[in-house]
């Protein structure tokens, strides 16, 4: 991939100070940068790191500082910006598509346009596998599994049987969609099993980290809606709701029955109580403990978690305990010397 | 699966109100019940849920009021009864016993009556499998590993050399059972690993969640005991000990030696301190840090883990603590006011 | 393996009281030992237990007191000395090199000197594996994957593209190296993917968890450094720096660009914000929450972690708050009585 700095500037908007013929071979960070790549800063402040960075050019905002020496890119929102050439750089070795001899595929199994099926990989009875998907070495696909049009099923994962996955779906290594849910009840003296009855769907744009576990529900279906994004080794329980576009990140843990709401973000290792609702836009802060339904909008931390301000006011209290502790032992010696005085006076 | 209302109630208990001859299908939620699904309802208060559901009947309580619409199974534990109706409902895909062709199976290997080991899976020396075990796609088996009757090996599973395995095991996608453990000393100024050089048993009835691992001992034995259920993703180190019929849930990560009573649950992303104890019937709620033994039957929360009333009470004061401040400075003022009054009356 | 005493205490050094030829045939705990097993005692506090295990020999400290039932092998550190005799002694089965009919190895990779490659394998073009390396079954090695000399590829581990793997590295089943970082950009109301466009690399002497996951870099490189130990269940994000032999215990979870220093340790269940910097040699005690940079050598505990002193300080405070609470209320009660008395006097 090549492209002049007046080529992206037309592709992506914004005003060049410097030579638009520049030509643009790869992409870096300021300080990774090297000759032919280009890079961006957020801010005037990072001037001089421009200034000696490497790169051949620099998106940077428009109040930013001229820089003779340094071809630069303007424009709103240099990040954005950047992530977009990013992905044009990004060089993806491609597939050829085709069922490798080694992998296993069911005769019954209806396969769509342009699949590539890698070495090793199963497919059982009346799985369905839309156009231009690839399915990775050595994942397995139960049967009457169903997945759209250009996903990407990582190496070594397993689709339980039933399960369903929209388009574009990206599931990465090691991921188990469809085990069964976690449920006992206590009964002649041993636990017995609560069968789980239903599925998961997977709706179109959602991504799956490695090593991720979504659990099938009891009845009907734990459900990850269009464009939710999950890192690696998230626990999704029966019976979750994951709403459009949340966020939810590594090591988070959701009980049965948990709903999420749309654009919703759960930071690192996570914990939600079973039945918990998290409202739309709502941001659960690391490693909280939710027990009770959050609000749309609302920011909340700590374990368990509440307010974001009233979790901080609290903290910050228990800093102060200390010094409470030595003001309580004072005034309790100068209301005993009062007593005193007073008792004197009184005779 | 179909069955009467009345030879369901012949096989497990309970009062008709209704027509003994309503054909059952299927099971449901009150909520995704559809006609001919039989589904529960624990109290009389979910009355109008009940007589809105589509389900041809539903299981509920003796005290629940007389709904002449809908055909009623009156039982002492509706939830129950309902456990047991959804597990005679719930539809596995029967295999075929037998080996596949891709699959790798060792000459030395001992393979009991009606086994069925799927696509690629691969069986080496000396392994033992009993009567109609299922090892699944993929599934790895080191040498000398003993494997009971009636298991059911998940796909993409590791089951390292040396590890025993019950009767009717569950083992879900992707667990690792007989890792090393996780021991060095610094020795020469270097990690030098304690080899482990013990293995794992795991008991009869024990069900093992997708991705969990579980580590071999230094000696002897890591060992999860009859009837323990153990959810996703969660940590066993070496020697451990899991006690009968013990509850682990999602996340739960345990140090070496760790010993979990019988009947104890640890609920989702506890982590346990080594050589910790906790007895028999006790319960830590979520996410706690267990660093200190635990009695028998007690509950316990918190980060460090305590009494959960203790802990309670002290999370409540932290709430108090701003007030608590605004007090003690009032009290500091009045205490003030008061000396100086007394100061001037006794000039 | 069998040795006389006497040739272990030739290689390990220490004095002998009892038999130099007694045979040592295996290694055990006192708890474990049986006849012709070697173990060891830290302390002269557990004369009684070496007196009636049913050990060959036992390794003690130079003030054990005599034991002439049992013979003692004495030497500086009794445990480092056990742990050596621990590795001499762990029986692993041999590989025979050579690859596996069923591996799939493309015809551009270039593998070294008496490597083996197991049942099922698959490794991609312009693959290199040095001289001794083992790559376990159904493990995926990715197009331009480098893995050194004398490594251990666990059984369905997947080492994603361009990943770097030195020597004598050990990575258990299920992991994952490699995968996408993860990061989005919000833009045109969509989740736009921060492509992934760095790699991986871990260096010499590491050993990794099982299902440990390891993203790659945006740019450059994810790195864990020479001789670092990561258990299982352990998320490394993209742009991490481990340093030399840090220690990252099981289920440990670090954000984007952390960087954890030289000899640093991180107990279990630790979180560790982005962009965080762990001092070399710090520890992390359990389960805490990293927010911001600890120093060199520095302790630190809690959610959000602190100094460990302040942090079990404030801990003790809030057991003491319902006291507190009780000792305020009663000053009050105290002041105002004053107040009332002195309002009487004054009239």
């Amino acid at each position: 991939m090549k492209a002049s700095l007046r080529a992206l500037r037309d592709r992506f908007g914004g005003i060049i100070a410097g030579d638009p013929d520049t030509l643009i071979t790869g992409v870096g960070s300021l300080e990774t940068a090297e000759s032919g790549d280009i890079t961006f800063a957020e801010k005037p402040g990072y001037r001089q790191q421009v200034e000696t960075s490497k790169a051949a050019a620099v998106i940077v905002t428009h109040d930013f500082p001229d820089t003779p020496a340094k071809n630069l890119l303007r424009t709103e929102q240099p990040r954005q910006t950047f992530v977009q050439i990013l992905s044009l750089f990004h060089a993806q070795r491609p597939y050829t598509p085709g069922v490798h001899p080694s992998a296993i595929v069911a005769a019954s199994a209806c396969l769509g346009e342009s699949i590539t099926i890698c070495e090793q990989a199963v497919l059982r009875d009346q799985v369905r596998v839309g156009r231009g998907t690839i399915i990775e070495s050595g994942a397995y696909i139960a049967h009457a599994v169903i997945i759209g049009a250009e996903c990407w099923i990582g190496p070594n994962v397993a689709l339980l049987h039933d399960v369903r996955i929209g388009d574009r779906v990206k599931i990465h290594p090691g991921a188990v969609i469809g085990g069964d849910g976690f449920g006992y009840l206590w009964l002649n003296k041993q636990h017995v099993k609560v069968a789980s009855c239903g599925s998961v769907q997977i709706d179109d744009d959602v991504e799956i980290g490695c090593n991720v576990c979504i659990d099938r529900a009891t009845f009907g279906l734990t459900r990850v809606r269009r464009g939710a994004k999950i890192d690696n080794l998230v626990q999704i329980a029966h019976n979750n709701d994951i709403g459009e576009d949340a966020i939810i990140v590594s090591q988070v843990g959701l009980s049965g029955s948990v709903k999420v709401g749309r654009r919703a973000t759960l930071a690192g290792q996570v914990g939600v109580a079973d039945h918990v609702k998290i409202g739309a836009g709502a941001t659960v802060a690391a490693a909280s403990g939710v027990s009770k339904d959050v609000k749309p909008g609302e920011v909340v931390w700590g374990y368990p978690a509440r307010a974001i301000q009233k979790a901080w006011r609290e903290l910050a209290s228990l800093t102060r305990l200390p010094q409470l502790m030595r003001r309580l032992k004072a005034l309790e010696s100068r209301c005993a010397s009062l007593e005193d005085r007073l008792e004197k006076s009184s005779k």
